[in-house]
C-alpha cells in the first residue's frame, strides 16, 4: 500500500503560539513559569483552539523556555494530544532526542496548568523531565467534568521514587480560573 | 516567531508497514487479531525499527483492521510513541475523529502485544475503544527491564468501570517470545 496523507499524523501548535511565545526567554521563578502555562491554557480558550489546559517545559536552573503545549484534542482530532503531551513532543523535537533527562548542566521540568491525567503522568515519567509542577488540581478539573483517569496517590509516589520531583498547587486559583472561564463559555467536554 | 520544521512533529509508520499490512482485512478471532499485533512487534525488532511492542485496532464485530502501531520512540525521537499510542493516533487520523467510540454499528478494540504502560492505559481510556486485549504481561516486560510505570490493579478496574472490557494473556507465550528475541539481539532499553 502506498503512503497517503491519512497515514501521517501532524502535531502542530495553533498559529497564535508562534506569534505570542518567545522561546529562549528566561522564567526565573516557579510562579513565572506557572503563569506562562496558565496563559497558554487561557489563550487556548480565548482563541477557541482547544480545551482549558496549558503546559510548558523549562531548563530548570536558568528557566529558559524550551517548549509549550496546549490541549489539541479537538483541533487536531487526536485524543492523545493533551497539553503536556504536546509540550513533551515539541521539546523532544526541538532537542532531537527522545529524552529530556539532559545532563549535569541542563535538566528540564514540565509545568502544567492542571494536575495531569493518567496518560500524561505516565508520559512525564518517560519524558525524562526531573520535576513536574502543577497548578489546578483534580477537584478543579472534575468540577468541569474533565476526568483524570486512573491516577492514585501512589502514582505520584511512583514518580518521586524514580527521581521526578513534584510540586502541586502552584498558583492554583489562577489556574482554576481558566477552567471557570471555559465553563462560562460553554466549552466542549470531549471524551467525558 | 515563524513556523519551522522543528515545530512540527510527524508521526509515521516505518516503511515496511505500508508494504506488509493489508488494511481492511478481517481478523475473525481474538487470536487472529493478537497474532497481527505480535507480528507488528516482531517485524519492528527484525527490521530494526524499534522496540519489541506492537498494537492494532479493529472494528469489533467484523474484525476489519483499522490501524496498527509499533514502538517508535527511538526511530522518531519521541518518548510518547509507544505502539498503542501510534495505533490510536493513526486510527483517529484515518477516521478523522478524536474518538473511536464509534456507534451501535461500529465500535473498536485495541489489541496490544503487551500489557500497556501507565501512559498507554490512560490513552486507551480516552481513545474511546470498547475493549483492550493484551498478550505478554508486566512480568514479561520487566524481565527485559522495560518498566510499566504507575499501573495498579485498580487501574484496570477503573477502565472496566467505564465500559472498557479487558482481556489479558491472549497468546502470551508467543507475545513474550518477541521480547526474548529483542533481548537476544541486544536491543536498546531506552528510558530504563
Amino acid at each position: 500500500m502506498m503512503s497517503d496523507p491519512r497515514e501521517t499524523v501532524l502535531v502542530t501548535w495553533p498559529d497564535w503560539v508562534h506569534d505570542t511565545v518567545a522561546f529562549g526567554t528566561r522564567y526565573e521563578t516557579v510562579e513565572d513559569r506557572m503563569r506562562l502555562a496558565i496563559e497558554m491554557a487561557r489563550q487556548n480558550v480565548v482563541r477557541g483552539t482547544g480545551g482549558p489546559f496549558g503546559a510548558a517545559i523549562f531548563e530548570r536552573s536558568t528557566g529558559a523556555l524550551l517548549s509549550v503545549g496546549v490541549n489539541s484534542v479537538v483541533r487536531l482530532n487526536n485524543s492523545t494530544l493533551h497539553a503536556e503531551m504536546v509540550a513533551i513532543m515539541m521539546a523532544q523535537r526541538r532537542l532531537g532526542s527522545y529524552t529530556l533527562a539532559g545532563s549535569a548542566s541542563a535538566s528540564y521540568e514540565l509545568v502544567s496548568s492542571c494536575d495531569p491525567c493518567a496518560m500524561c503522568l505516565g508520559a512525564v515519567l518517560w519524558s525524562g523531565v526531573r520535576r513536574m509542577v502543577c497548578g489546578a488540581d483534580r477537584d478543579d478539573a472534575t468540577a468541569l467534568s474533565f476526568e483524570e483517569g486512573p491516577v492514585f496517590p501512589e502514582s505520584y509516589v511512583y514518580l518521586q521514587e524514580r527521581g521526578v520531583a513534584i510540586a502541586r498547587g502552584i498558583l492554583r486559583q489562577e489556574a482554576a480560573g481558566v477552567l471557570d472561564l471555559y465553563r462560562r463559555q460553554g466549552g466542549q467536554i470531549y471524551n467525558a
